[in-house]
């Protein structure tokens, strides 16, 4: 009796002061010496108890989605002036990340999943509905909703929600690019449950595969797994596969042995194009080592329900047997987005538009943010007139370096792919940059700059617009930026702290959103992780596993999810994989 | 890179030597306080590895299904002779009896499950085929078998397996009673999958009440939870669904707040009618001050989508509007069971009978066991001439208490219910059933019994005949005990250990299986458990939720499950349970 009323307690203490799990499970973790370095910023607390403030009345803010992007936004929210309702048909944020763990039972499907009620903070006012925005409407500022189950014919199962901030974060789609087959006959891996189910079928094709009156011609086929798309997620799979394989499953089933087979199709010359070549190396070695089969330049171009034909760069076209394919080559809009973007004009384009601050183009108080928008980053020489006429204080038709530079820190705000350029061709100022241009006497300080010299010196300045690449490092920031936005729209209404307007009066309310990359993660089986740190530092093996285990295991959403994760790793050193059927 | 070697070996160290998991994990759980006492006879190995040794040729076991029966079965065989053709759609053993806790996610579906390939023993040699078995052919000895799986049109569907030995453990499905509407509109809780879907259907019932545009009665109708049946399971969910409610999803999901209604039909006079009295009315309290409503006496006549009809003894029908139901009400005959019944002259039967060695009556080298069979337990009456001129040995037409006694022993081996009897009416021994028999001169040692009087003497002996509850713990002993004759089959064949015959010559081979009743729990939710132990003790509260967790913490199938299951109810009290709908 009295253990229990200690546990109770304990347990209880847990629950009301969340710190208190955190300082716990911070020493359990480091006892087992896994973690290097640990997040403090997550954040608790129970939401929805609606504590509508008194007087002024809430502005009302709809987040479409509870990806990385609107989950990030909706933990870095923190004022109570808005009131958050929150829809998406997954009332949970996942770890996408460790998703390729899940297909292995590496990691359990709980442990990289959240709650998304017990996300954001206490004293912003949340809501949550699940259900599915097919319309966007910003005529009458509404979305369109469908609930994920059909409802009685009494209760109706589409509504409409009104908003004054729209916040889209419904991420991305795969891409099949509309090659015949693919649909009906590959998993593809976006959610938990891809995962849930390629594990199952991963299972069931040795099950399969150990039947009596099985030809062995058949037996083979069974047991060939074919990855398309050798990105970061393609080739991470076909890593855990193999390691689940060889460390768990061929031991349980000896009839398999001999008969197991991964494919890797990639179109491209190398797998990993993203990562640094030295990282594609030892990628592609170690997967010959480990008789992973990467075909590279073939492109797919039909499935069958049994197997799946490519084509060679010499146009040459072979067809192979498959027991399952994983689909994994690269990311498409969702029709609910393709629909907004005819309404707004932006039909022609392949990707939603936003502007540097995150705003939807062509509407008001709409943001998108994630997989599921770009930034269409302004041209230097869009505006290079403008530019010249604010910087030249003077009105004299001509800029001296001494306007120009103080015009610069506007200008590499406003437009990074100015400071890109200059990092780039290593160039340390303007005064680089002008000699690039070749005026005539650039040393002097007494320069003077005509608008056609000054077009010439920035005309290459637009090479460095980058695209950001889809992935959840980038939704994070976003969000984060976002809601740091959101957070002191008043405030900087009345002071703005943004670049200076070029083509307007004044100056930008918010500086514009930036990335920092972060570095990149590669894990390639075996205990073997490449990583691709800022400045081109690469470090592949062992030590980069466990920064991999470390930085993983830190950026959970939750000290539930980390502790989760953390012990399903354990776990897994422990006993194994489970290779039943659940 | 230290730390990594050192895992590595520490985790292979593990793998290699599973006793060392064990002497760990010991000390991790009771350093908890968690576990009071412990099984040492788990058993290890990965099979399947076929070490046929060459010589005599073993004899082919096809065991049928790998539920509580079979996988006893399976660990406790240790006979090399045989070669083990273990046959299920389920390639994991489940721990039923926290199936309900599963339901609410305070277990994980994981945790409970442990892959068949690794029970057995690694002297006999077992392999598995994931398949149904739809047909018994005792006449060629033979079993047709179904691939879960449809297979490719090359590999056969279907294919059969011969045997020498069948054992037959596929346990009993869900019981409908033909009753309308049942089978489309409940939810059944026998398999994993069934408790995983109940708790998806949970989640969904409180996020689809929290939609917009929904009348009261309509979201106080979807969180009506109807439980059918008022047994063990049937309470036991209906306490997990209670305590998950109001202890995680309720402050979660504000708006279901007074709309959620749980209710238990069922038809007797009152639930948990197989446990003492005391634990009967305390079950039925408790559930009134949580607010759960047991209506008793109520008897499902009808289910519609959206309603359920009951009728009352008195004859009054009425009709609830539910939004998920969870059907509990007992077992019925799997269809290949009955279709086996059919040709072995046994069609007539309610339930597969075999004799007390488990051997399916009117068939050679069939056994059957667990859910899928009740003993037929041989009554004295029938036997009672043979019995008497057995005990008779100077065959003088009368028997003197000496002969009575000396042949005692084996009739209460072979006729438990003899023992019962004289407990149950406390007698100390056959003096005083002669006695009741009313011979006229019971006292002496003298006595001379005639046939009539033995026969009056045993005549109410029958009546203590006893059906086996299907249970996991009948199903288990069952296993335990038909592995021990295997294992014992040729050494007993030459000085066999049973009891005499009484209508044969000679002695039984083995012993009859006899069950020995451990006591049983009923978790009754807000951490409380009755448990009515041996000796009719009764045991309610805190202490015996703590029994009850340190006995299936220590019955688990291996110490994986155990340390899941353990870490599982950790998680619970730091973090709650889990709300995402995956
Ligand atoms: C297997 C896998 C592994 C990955 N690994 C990494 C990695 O290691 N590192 C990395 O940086 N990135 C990784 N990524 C990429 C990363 O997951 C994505 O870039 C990131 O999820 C994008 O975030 P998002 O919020 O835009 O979209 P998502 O995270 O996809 O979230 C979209 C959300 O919108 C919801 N939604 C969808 N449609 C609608 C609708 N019509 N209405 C309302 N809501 C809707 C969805 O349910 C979901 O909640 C990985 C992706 C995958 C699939
Ligand atoms: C939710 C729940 C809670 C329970 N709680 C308890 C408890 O607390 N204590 C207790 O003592 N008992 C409990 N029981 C009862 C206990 O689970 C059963 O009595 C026990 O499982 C019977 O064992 P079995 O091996 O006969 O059947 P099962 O365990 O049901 O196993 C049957 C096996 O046969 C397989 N099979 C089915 N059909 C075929 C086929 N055609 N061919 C081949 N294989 C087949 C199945 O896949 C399965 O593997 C509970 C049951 C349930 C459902």
């Amino acid at each position: 009796m009295r253990n229990f009323s200690v546990f109770e307690r304990f347990s209880k203490a847990f629950k009301d002061h969340p710190s208190l799990t955190r300082i716990l499970v911070v020493s359990t973790i480091s006892g087992g010496g896994l973690i290097a370095y640990s997040e403090a910023n997550a954040s608790y607390g129970a939401n929805g108890g609606a504590v509508v403030e008194t007087g002024t009345k809430k502005k009302k803010v709809v987040l479409l989605g509870t990806g990385w992007a609107g989950t990030s936004f909706l933990k870095n929210l923190n004022n109570s002036q808005y009131e958050v309702q929150i829809i998406s048909p997954r009332n949970y944020f996942a770890f996408t990340p460790l998703l390729p763990s899940v297909t292995c039972g590496t990691v359990e499907a709980r442990s990289v999943v959240e709650p998304i009620r017990n996300i954001g903070r206490k004293n912003v006012d949340t809501s949550y509905l699940e259900a599915e925005c097919f319309k966007i409407d910003p005529a009458s500022k509404k979305v369109y909703c469908r609930s994920k189950q059909g409802l009685s014919s009494n209760g109706k199962k589409e509504f409409s929600v009104d908003y004054d901030y729209l916040v889209i974060a419904t991420g991305a789609q795969s891409n099949t690019f509309n090659i015949p087959g693919v649909e009906e006959n590959c998993h593809f891996l976006k959610e938990v449950e891809d995962a849930q189910r390629i594990r199952k079928t991963v299972i069931d094709s040795f099950e399969k595969a150990s039947l009596p009156e099985l030809s062995d011609e058949e037996r083979k086929r069974i047991l060939h797994f074919v990855v398309v798309g050798g990105g970061p997620t393609g080739v991470e799979f076909a890593a855990e596969l193999h390691d689940f394989v060889t460390e768990d499953l061929v031991s349980l089933y000896p009839r398999a042995k001999g008969s197991v087979r991964i494919t890797l199709l990639e179109a491209a010359d190398h797998i990993l194009t993203m990562f640094d070549k030295r990282i594609t190396e030892f990628a592609e070695e170690k997967f010959s080592r480990d008789g992973i089969d990467v075909k590279l330049g073939s492109m797919v171009t039909k499935v069958n329900e049994k197997d799946i034909s490519a084509k060679t760069k010499g146009g040459e076209v072979s067809s192979i047997p498959y027991g399952m394919i994983v689909w994994s080559t690269g990311i498409g809009t969702r029709p609910v987005i393709k629909d907004f973007m005819k309404q707004i004009g932006q039909g022609n384009r392949r990707a939603l538009a936003t502007d540097e601050w995150l705003r939807v183009e062509g509407t008001d108080n709409i943001y998108a943010l994630g997989d599921c928008a770009t930034i269409n980053q302004r041209k230097v020489m869009e505006d290079v007139s403008a530019i010249f006429s604010k910087a030249d204080k003077d009105k004299s038709g001509t800029l001296t370096l001494k306007e120009f530079q103080e015009a610069m820190d506007d200008i590499c705000v406003r437009y990074p792919q100015v400071e890109l350029y200059l990092k780039s061709k290593r160039m340390r100022g303007i005064a680089d940059l002008l000699k690039e241009a070749e005026t005539d006497d650039v040393s002097k300080n007494n320069i003077e700059l005509k608008i056609e010299e000054f077009k010439s010196a920035l005309s290459q300045v637009d090479s460095q617009v980058k695209f950001l690449p889809a992935t959840a490092q980038v939704a994070a920031q976003q969000g984060a930026y976002l809601a740091k936005c959101f957070d002191r729209m008043e405030e900087c209404e009345k002071s703005p702290e943004g670049p200076i307007r070029m083509r307007g009066e004044g100056r930008h309310r918010f500086r514009p959103f930036r990335y920092r990359h972060l570095g990149q993660f590669a894990p390639l089986g075996g205990e073997q992780t490449a990583a691709q740190l800022p400045g081109d530092w690469v470090s592949i093996g062992h030590s980069s596993q466990w920064l991999w285990y470390s930085v993983y295991a830190s950026k959970q959403v939750s000290w539930r999810t980390r502790v989760l994760v953390v012990s399903d790793w354990m776990r897994r050193f422990i006993f194994g994989r489970d290779s039943s059927s659940i």
